[in-house]
């Protein structure tokens, strides 16, 4: 008989993660340092190295859901989204109100796949901003998400309370808390992280193309440019192939700018446009934290409040309170 | 009257630098560590600076160049490529014989200026691939060429006594000597340099027009890819201008490859080819010094054995002799 998880003095929830991956295995780790933590992995030898590193482990999906219920906890989908369908249908049949998050990086599908397969949960979708090049039990660490940034997913219809519960465990083990629709960050994410890779990889060819001259005289710029052109060409693929529609999106915009720049230079020979709109475009990056202001938000338009923080930049540095007495401390960027 | 300089035991040249800005003030500082060392600038006041700063300067070119000739040292063009041609013809009138080298990042279109201008100097065509976003005497150091790449020109006709001159003098403050064809530098340089620029500026603004979520959830990976876009907007279109048609050659390349890459994505979901060809590339230019082996070259067809040197990315250590006795030290690249 295992002793029942409660609610540590910090209001973090216990969390019950399914699948225990570089991820899920890095968030039981880091969330047993401030609340209780369990999980589930699919793999039986996972299951005995995770036991025998002192976390506790259920032999079953149907286990870690219905005790997660039981301890009114916080379900945390980790699996490869593959298995998110078959989980979803297990959550639907043994407690289908479940407080339920995800890791996914793709937010508007899972989203949409919750609705279908597990109508009643009270899911909020999470993506935390971690990662490394190594997967696995074993290439997970407990100070993964620290100072990382975590998206958490709102709409008009989400449960604020679960959504704290999320954004308090994010907190908790360290991540800077985003708030953001599924839609914004399906679009926002891809350009901060995919374009580079693309650009990366284009870029490491046609160095290469140039011969061993041409990467004898490479540039600290060329080095720079194509450092992550170095990842495992599976992790970029599975990275930007899962979120194709929005990558076009900016893909195409990448090549419309070097293009009309290609045109301008071949007819005028200036190429004046890109670098006064790139340099002011980085400069933008550079001071995206400037004039941070500290806030602290409260009342009956909160998820609309909080929805203008992370479209603006900001986020959410501490949680008070709960139901209709939340509040909710943010680093607004105020450029006025 | 002036104390005539003399070849340094090291076998350096006195240097003759016209131009004294932020690359010929560093050649200044730098050279007359190593040996004698004067130059002149356009602008009095530099004059008076550098003369302060305690180097010998000259007040007028025709004086440097007359200088240059008498003491058999090297006459290094550093102003403006713009001043080029007003230069040329009064070396052509003063010291016609004159040994010369200069220091612009294109090298045919300077080769063909000295063959019309010029035409019995001794040139060497030089590209010390060095620099920082400052400008003008002020900013220069004299270890700006240390571990950089200094590109010297060869062809058939070029004068190997010169040729050691501009080399030896280029590795005795520090830099690594690459012999190059000028038209496979002027191929080369531009894939290793401009292209990342270009890139970069145009990813910097595909970010910001994710708006500000979308620059507040940047990965690293975004930060890499548009470091170089926070460069002045002036100097990324002097560099890139100036060599306008190879670096249409080259975006053409990086925007068919991601044009294609496109295309796959949008028909079959798949990045295999970019993700694959990409990492490839980048692997070759993180060994591109893997296996380099020290070689002594010597012999008639010594110009034909420095190009293929250079040509396969390695480059020169040291030089011993003179005339039909040259010895040249590479680290030649054995990729067999």
């Amino acid at each position: 008989m295992m002793e029942p998880m409660t609610r540590a003095p910090t209001g973090v929830p216990p969390s019950f993660v399914l699948g225990l991956g570089l991820i899920g295995g890095s968030l039981l780790r880091a969330a047993a340092t401030v609340s209780g933590a369990s999980g589930w992995a699919r793999n039986p030898d996972t299951r005995n190295m995770v036991r025998t590193a002192g976390y506790q482990v259920f032999d079953t999906p149907e286990e870690t859901i219905r005790q997660a219920a039981e301890q009114d906890g916080l379900l945390v989908l980790a699996t490869p989204p593959g298995a998110y369908d078959a989980l979803l249908a297990i959550v639907n049949d043994v407690a289908p109100r479940s407080s339920l998050t995800d890791i996914a990086s793709v937010k508007r599908p899972v989203a949409e796949q919750v609705a279908v397969c597990c109508p009643e949960a009270r899911y909020i979708g999470s993506h935390p901003m971690a990662g490394t090049q190594f997967s696995g039990w074993e290439a997970g660490s407990a100070a993964l998400f620290d100072g990382a940034a975590w998206v958490t997913c709102l709409d008009e219809d989400s449960d604020l309370d679960v959504w704290s519960d999320v954004a308090t465990l994010a907190l908790a083990i360290g991540s800077r808390v985003v708030p953001a629709d599924a839609d914004a960050h399906d679009d926002a994410v891809p350009r901060g992280s995919h374009p580079p890779h693309l650009l990366a990889l284009a870029l490491a060819q046609v160095g290469e193309a140039g011969g061993s001259l041409s990467l004898s005289l490479a540039a600290s710029s060329f080095a720079d440019g194509t450092r992550v052109a170095g990842t495992r060409p599976e992790l970029i693929r599975a990275m930007c192939e899962g979120n194709r529609s929005a990558l076009i999106g900016a893909m195409d915009e990448a090549l419309g700018i070097l293009g009309v720049a290609r045109a301008s230079l071949a007819s005028t020979g200036s190429l004046q446009r890109l670098t006064a709109g790139g340099h002011h475009a980085r400069d933008a990056f550079d001071h995206r934290e400037d004039g941070l202001t500290s806030l602290e938000l409260t009342g009956e338009d909160l998820i609309d409040q909080l929805l203008a923080v992370g479209s603006a930049g900001g986020y959410v540095t501490g949680i008070e309170g709960g139901g209709k007495d939340i509040r909710v401390q943010v680093r607004y960027p105020d450029h006025d």
